[in-house]
């Protein structure tokens, strides 16, 4: 980190370089800037924020940080949960908040560009207003930015169905650590023409270079949508019933798992309240056509049931089915008013594989003592044990590092990933290489220093 | 190229890592593997031929090969179209066709592991038989691999619908050019860990390592299928209809353009013949369930019927409808009858510039007098024009080179892409740069460098 004098001279040049609106160097600005949502990762204030508002500013800077081998962290909403833009050894800041515009929404190629700093929800609004659908939604989505999303190859829970972000990326643009520019992919929804650096560039966390444009494919907006609920008796249970119906084809939009104690949280929105009589609940949304989501409710009714299950709910009612979501959103900002803190943790096993995980988490909970809340995406795997702290001792944190490590092996074993959609950051640093394996993690530090050899992007984050 | 002597001591050691029923060196052995299907790029017999019957073997071999700096050259079957497998410096073939089982489908998690060399249309049948389906099909689906179709990046009918290979492409097992093996991605179908070398290595063209198992996810199989035919009077109605049946979400698995003199063609075998009375024709087929194929029969008809199309055929026959893509498949080894030689093109353009490029293409082959069909794939954007060479002279040669380069230019100037599906290899590659300019160029030669510093793995390809 720089001195104060160093930090005005720094700020001047980068005044220079990028106009004085985008700069900020004062404490009091930087401030806001140490860290992503996961607070309990800030140590540093960085030395300087840049809001470039094009693509030659970004190139500019980072040019300029090349040649100085100054460290720069990219940013977009802050809104991550691995710590992902925290500038750990200062530097500058390189956030994207006002490379905002959305350049086309092309209906014919069913195509949509935009710069790295759209919002997400605001993007959605945008394309659906013209018949279309991008299906990526993290839960953040009122606040997070394309470009983070394309980083941190974020998910959500769409993603059953539709996949997530880097099923929908076709291209970027991206600066690299010396400032060159280069257009990666295309607005083509087929090709293959050289390395797919646009996927290289979907979940690198900014390590190899600042994202400022993303080229995504739409859909065409499905017409209807049905909420339903299925009470389960055991988390088994629950996971045969996404298991068949997703192979009998009746794939939802939306295939949340809400164990008990989420549920009775999410009761206090849920208008009228769900009586909260089984251990396991599937929410999912259906969407489609008319007579397809009709066809799909059908069989998700009658396979739950063949299945034992104790209820399947059809909500009818659109303002009703409107209070389960929100519920859901809800969820993890209702429990971080819970606890003194709050990890999430973000393991994928494979959909057959989820009882075993449920059971190995209550087991982890149980012997060590800790709070382990768990929901997840059980239509991908995608599973979220959620650490509540009741207090912030040595002992509470000791615990809880434990909890996660045993959690991460778990996942390992049942043949899962250290990480579904929120990235690696500097929280999960550690277990990278238990399941990349030396050679795999040696190939990417050799990408990294191909593309960044002075190590100025994103430094400390993936691995140290 | 090795001397006689220098090739038998070749032989003795390969057969010494990989065993003597893997190894040839008889040139009588050598001489089917100069090339792929594009037999006018052969110049040199390879050295040596390995057919390793696992990952150790390859490995081995790969170390060797790093420590003497001989050039390997992966190949699956053989039926590329750029020249991707043809061994231009000697060395050794490394021919996955012994990698050919199958390692496991997993019903509950809808995914499924292979050996590189599985052949694409044995696994389509091997996953179908449990009610499931793996979309990917090129046209070569008889003879090509898993192995084959990551390294290209392989696309086909199906991907207006359901996309390409790299859209199932879940993780892969690779041995890199030092022998080291590294195991990308996983077996979940949502994933953020570091780079995505999966996705890496999928279009690489064997430059990067040798995939030698493939992680795939699996849809359920469609229960209803339905095949049509739009006779539209010109290129822009057909465009049109593409564009307006795509957008009101009834989305085709298959949507083949087909002009008029490719359709007099395929007349041969399609039984009813259909009287050509259009410019321009739309196979399609339509999948899903009952309902939802018959919805969708119903969209394109009057869809295509308020756009002007002459006539809209639903196929109800199944055997009728089968002649129909027989006869599609057939069609490029028809037009391979017919000429001395073929160049089959691979441009894509944005969906809505279809018209556009039809027109151009028809453009290039008045100005230089030769004969070129143009079929493709529609819904996806990506065309085949077809160069037929009625000679073999210099002249001839030279027209095709140029309506190749006029071709590309013009896919580009429609914001297009130089290749959909087959890869650059040999062919494509004096065209990079003007797609990837010099940045991209630089940063994708900047990543080969750092997994394969000595240059053995396919060397001469993508660039020289």
């Amino acid at each position: 980190m720089a001195t104060t004098s160093t930090r005005k001279a720094l700020g001047k040049d980068l005044i220079r370089l990028a106009g004085s609106r985008a700069v900020f160097t004062a404490p009091e600005d930087l401030y806001a800037f140490q860290s992503d949502a996961t607070h309990y990762f800030a140590r540093n204030i960085p030395d300087a924020v840049v809001l470039p508002e094009d693509t030659d500013a970004a190139s500019a800077v980072l040019a300029y940080a090349y040649e100085h081998e100054i460290p720069v962290t990219p940013r977009g909403a802050g809104s991550g949960l691995s710590g992902g833009c925290t500038p750990v050894a200062g530097g500058i800041v390189l956030d994207t908040k006002r490379l905002n515009r959305i350049l086309g929404i092309n209906r014919g190629n069913m195509t949509a560009r935009v710069q790295a700093g759209v919002v997400l929800e605001d993007f959605h609004r945008a394309v659906e207003k013209q018949g279309l659908f991008y299906p990526p939604d993290p839960q953040s989505m009122s606040v997070c930015t394309l470009g983070g999303n394309v980083a941190t190859r974020a998910g959500g829970p769409r993603a059953v169905k539709y996949g997530t972000t880097g099923n929908y990326v076709l291209g970027v643009e991206a600066v690299l650590a010396d400032g060159s520019v280069i257009q990666a992919g295309s607005d083509c929804v087929k090709q293959s023409v050289g390395y797919d650096l646009t996927h290289l560039f979907t979940g690198s966390e900014g390590t190899l270079g600042l994202v400022t444009r993303v080229s995504v494919r739409l859909l065409p907006k499905p017409t209807h949508r049905r909420t339903a609920l299925v009470v389960c008796e055991t988390p088994d249970q629950a996971a045969q019933v996404v298991s068949g119906i997703i192979a009998a084809g009746a794939v939802p939009a939306m295939l949340e798992y809400v164990p008990q104690a989420a549920l009775s949280l999410m009761n206090s929105i849920i208008r009228p309240p769900v009586a909260a009589q089984g251990e396991a609940y599937l929410l999912m949304e259906l969407d489609g056509t008319e007579a397809r989501v009709a066809e799909e409710a059908e069989i998700l009714r009658s396979m739950a049931l063949d299945l034992g299950a104790e209820e399947v709910r059809i909500v009818e009612d659109e303002r009703e089915a409107a209070t389960y979501w929100k519920a859901r959103s809800r969820l993890y900002p209702m429990i971080l008013t819970m606890a003194k803190k709050v990890i999430s943790e973000d393991v994928t096993v494979p959909r057959d594989r989820i009882p075993e995980f449920v059971r190995a988490v209550a087991e982890i909970s149980g012997r060590l003592g800790i709070l382990i809340g768990l929901g997840g995406h059980a239509g991908d795997g995608n599973m979220h044990p959620t650490i509540l702290f009741t207090d912030l001792s040595p002992e509470m944190e000791q615990k809880a590092e434990a909890a996660i490590e045993d959690i991460v092996k778990k996942g390992l074993e049942l043949g899962g990933t250290i990480s579904g959609e929120h990235g690696i950051g500097l929280h999960k640093s550690r277990f990278l290489e238990w399941e990349l394996g030396r050679a795999q993690l040696t190939a990417m530090k050799r990408i990294k220093a191909a593309l960044d050899p002075k190590g100025i992007m994103n430094p400390g984050k993936l691995w140290t």
